[in-house]
């Protein structure tokens, strides 16, 4: 299916980073949902360029919706929203056009497409591309929040520097959502941003981690084989550029603990059932059961930087220096926590249509 | 699309651990593929219960074509691979009905299926259904072969046990293929197999990673948005029981380095481009490179085991203690590593079906 | 997709004429629907040559449920059944190995599978793949008429001979439920047997025109592009091998009228929307309108005849004339209608699951 | 999957009649290929009102290319093309809002999507949304072409006009492509003008039947069970909001012709197997057998008139009657004639992708 994702509701990209714009069709949507394109803006604002810490081009992301919302509800309809490219200087990118820019997709690309892709500035593997998805993904995530889900993102590691993990997740959610820096405690984002400053200043960038959760699923959702809610997760999230890793609750760290030690008992709770720890992640056999579906997505550093590197030239077969001058971010953990939620986001709603039906938005699965 | 995976080769399950037998719909395979049964046999036999480290029940897996195979070799349309279940005891399990056994999937089930899944045994949850994947990643993963990729995975770590990782993937991948031990270095074997002892004399289990590789796909193999190689393996790998994480190349250790440490470069060597290192595990963008594809899995323990362990009763809704008495795998790290190679023999077929058409099993991608 | 169709509930066929066994996966199916085997049967035979005026091929379609089910429910996991071939005599077809049977797949077949396929008998083309086809629409249809729904196909035009249209449909689908011979009108057997009596006589075989209709889906269900009910409704009715034509409500008879002719007025009629006419067959813009669903399907006359033909052998590349000894029906129309009756009940199934959700069979869309 | 369709090449619709734009995006296309916007801009032209015979709405169809088209060539990306929406008379709509017209999907739309729906103009079931369709569909037919793949549709019939059918396809083929007016035959023109004129004059419309044909697919493409071509273009061309009912070579008149009247016999000439007769019009179960694939469409009469009819008002549950004072076709026989190719061209494309693979469109099929 290539750049459509979803079952029920699906999610097709398009658009390159330096052509005319980029955009999503969002299909499967219940009807009457209330749009609020303010909402829509300010997740956009979240994922955009704010700082010096970030890449230089920085757009308005104006985006506008061409379809499937009418007198300001959705109609049911595939919702096509455009984003225009405007702060884009192509140039940058003709002087190094051939050079392999190393870890990025540009060989791999010329592989695919034997050299007819648009080589600007990655062209459809832009995280440029992320700007509608998470367009898409807040239109999705107001939805999903009048039903009780909500879902959020921060960032756990950036290099050296660490933020605590999910405790109280209901709460700790709410708090990302007014905070201007996606961190749970207080002290880490200066430790962060000391981390990608000093990445910055010599002239690279830096990895992380960035730690998500979603509250309010329904025990009952997902697949045994194929579609289990870490499959549907982890298939969306591997898209984007920067994630080489996912896990889910414990993850890698079940790898050294014995099932004693970590094995969530069940225990009823004012009459409801819950697990007493959640080292899976709200998830048991692909299915949820009921608590916070936890996870974490490794991202790793941006991999243009200003330093010159060895590689290739794919066009004429020698190798070459490259010395990569185009805007860059030095770390995209900040950035890349509203795409995570807005992954996130899409990839329950799917699967919430997928178990209640085509109304679910609207009319949420307590029937 | 639930329980079949794929586009252009699709894999379809059914059948649960105490049902009259479990099987897989293989559809889209290349015509005119020699069938080998004696390969599926020692595929399946390695996934057996072979030791005293195992669970206990042990059944020959028996399996049956029933068709798609005409005079030895595919025809190219489905193929159905049955395998009865013999050894089951399901009175070991009907006594537990209604506790939910710790981080297995019983309760979601119960709450996904209303009470009609059949328990016995994880049903349809069950990691028998692996068998039946096993035996159709063999049947693809020997027509691979001819097509000079090759597939292995290993034990990495286990508790505090590891081995050591992949270092030249080929010749590691085939020392893999005659080892009655799935690791690569001599000792780690006992290292490991002290380490499930120990958890087995403790009533417990313990889990572990296991690292994979897959040598010879030519480069620009994969989609941008969604299918990428990544997102493709690591949705059907995310299927199997145990598996909680899925990284790539570095994965999380991608966090605290920084570009210029971690950025694979590029260089032409006798005429073929190839990067100095692979932390990228031979994907850039979502797309092969040419490099080789290298993730890492971590498994958690095995749930079920011997200990008493506080649960509740869905059926009643009462609290309760629980001591499984079934037949368990104090660890899952040995059995599941060609499970893992069956998956990605079969996202990796499935993939180059897709960019080289349907008879790219028989007639290969060198066209 | 190939192999399996749908989409929230999905359908994949395997098997061969003369192979071990044929069968069908049938997943997305709600838990705890009762299982009737005897129906199951009873549709089997109702598909099954039964008279001299079918094929002399005769097999007692002893089906088996290996999954899926339990304690004679089902379980909302994949349902394998499984029905093995017993009379075979494939040395009528070895005989004329090469010889393209005119109108036949043979050829076609060939040049798809390169020699490979299992020509025996038109190997995954038979119309023996029908009956794992009518037994998973039997356990559909059994859970659809739990909701109210009910279909039914008769043969509306064989040769010259022909049968009434729908009038009462619901009476209509009643009484065919009961009828040993798929017609609504009594005089209308005895011409069709004479036409295909008289058929066979002239060692040939006759087409004809099969009517259905499916009463009780509720509007609003549909797509407007591309899944609209006559769009799914299609897809699969055209993968039954003779047929070449379908058609909804009066079809092509709309080519030669005009709109105040036969546009469908909307009446209220005890508080409910109807239509005068049901000249659009239940369906306005690919979505039911809450009328009957009512086609009609065109069946070719079975190209396997006794007189000789001209044709190629493919294996040579001569042209050869052709003398088919197998055992054929002179006419398909009697045997295809339970088969339409099952793909109706796959397709609306599906269809009201991605409306309605996961377990809509069990529960109902009165919601 | 609803609104995109299609496996290895998708197409995904969005817009409405009155909205702001509408467009498609197509997924899966070769990378290299030239885009040839003059000939997109020409079948557009083609579907366009263009004479006093179709609607008085008609707008310049001013196309453009968001994405996946770089230096005038395919990158291998989404393209996505959008039209916008100029001479739009919403308020001819909201008069009537309520009203369902007649055998429009406005009352099952309202059904489907309580009430939410964009009602101006039919909103997404629109006619006018098959102007992207038909963008898309020009640009995969010029790349067939260059395959030597052609596709021509012409009016079989309308009322009682009639056109000759095809006889020597590609000539036939060729000669529409050059025609003001899409028949075969000098006369057949004004025979149908003036039933159209008629109709128009009676304040009512006709309908019709088109046929259609592609020709240079090699044999083998398609699939047994379910993707049979014809199972794919009569899923496609169901969308088409007048289409009714599909045949392939003789469809229904198969219904009283025998075997041996009707079987196409099989000839080698030149070295080339071809079939004498073309009755299955080119596909025999399923799969393509080399010969032309011939089908035809029935469209019904236009069911927007100027003539008062009987209908409901749904909002207020009343009888009520409608008078439809729109911009309507008295037919659109002629008009549909370019959509049916480009629904034709994108499924034969996608299906030649699905079988030769990714660059099938840029490489063709002789490998």
């Amino acid at each position: 299916m290539k750049n459509t994702f979803g079952n029920n509701i699906t999610f097709t990209l398009f658009g390159e980073s330096h052509g005319e714009a980029i955009g999503v069709v969002i299909d499967g949507i219940s009807p009457g949902l209330t749009v609020n394109e303010e909402y829509i803006a300010d997740k956009l604002a979240r994922r955009r360029p704010s700082s010096s810490l970030d890449t230089a081009r920085s757009e308005a992301d104006n985006f506008k919706i061409l379809s499937g919302v009418f007198e300001g509800r959705t109609t049911g309809t595939p919702i096509c929203i455009v984003i225009p490219n405007e702060d884009t200087k192509s140039t940058d990118y003709k002087k190094t056009h051939g050079l392999a820019r190393p870890s990025h997709a540009d060989y791999a690309a010329y592989c695919k497409y034997h050299g007819f892709e648009d080589y600007r500035g990655g062209g459809h593997f832009s995280g440029r591309i992320t700007a509608p998805l998470v367009a898409a993904g807040a239109l999705v995530m107001s939805a999903l929040e009048e039903l009780g889900i909500s879902i959020g993102a921060h960032i756990l590691s950036c290099g050296k520097a660490y933020d605590r993990r999910f405790e109280d997740v209901e709460a700790d959610i709410a708090s990302l959502k007014s905070a201007e820096f996606p961190v749970l405690e207080d002290g880490s984002r200066d430790m962060i941003e000391r981390e990608i400053t000093s990445a910055k200043e010599a002239l690279t960038s830096v990895g992380g981690v960035v730690e998500a959760a979603i509250v309010g699923v329904p025990a009952g959702v997902g697949e045994p084989w194929f579609d289990s809610v870490e499959g549907m997760l982890s298939h969306a999230l591997f898209s984007l550029g920067g994630v080489k890793g996912v896990e889910f609750g414990l993850g890698f760290a079940f790898a050294d603990v014995r099932a004693d030690e970590c094995n969530d008992a069940f225990r009823v709770e004012d009459g409801k059932v819950i697990t007493e720890t959640n080292n899976n992640g709200g998830i048991n056999g692909g299915i949820t059961n009921g608590m916070p579906i936890v996870f974490s997505c490794a991202v790793k550093p941006t991999p243009s930087i200003a330093r010159e590197q060895k590689t290739v030239n794919y066009l004429t077969g020698e190798n070459s220096p490259i010395s990569i001058v185009g805007r860059h971010d030095p770390a995209i953990v900040r950035r890349i926590c509203p795409v995570i939620e807005s992954v996130a986001a899409m990839v329950i709603a799917d699967m919430l249509a997928c178990r209640y039906g085509t109304d679910v938005l609207a009319r949420g699965f307590n029937k």
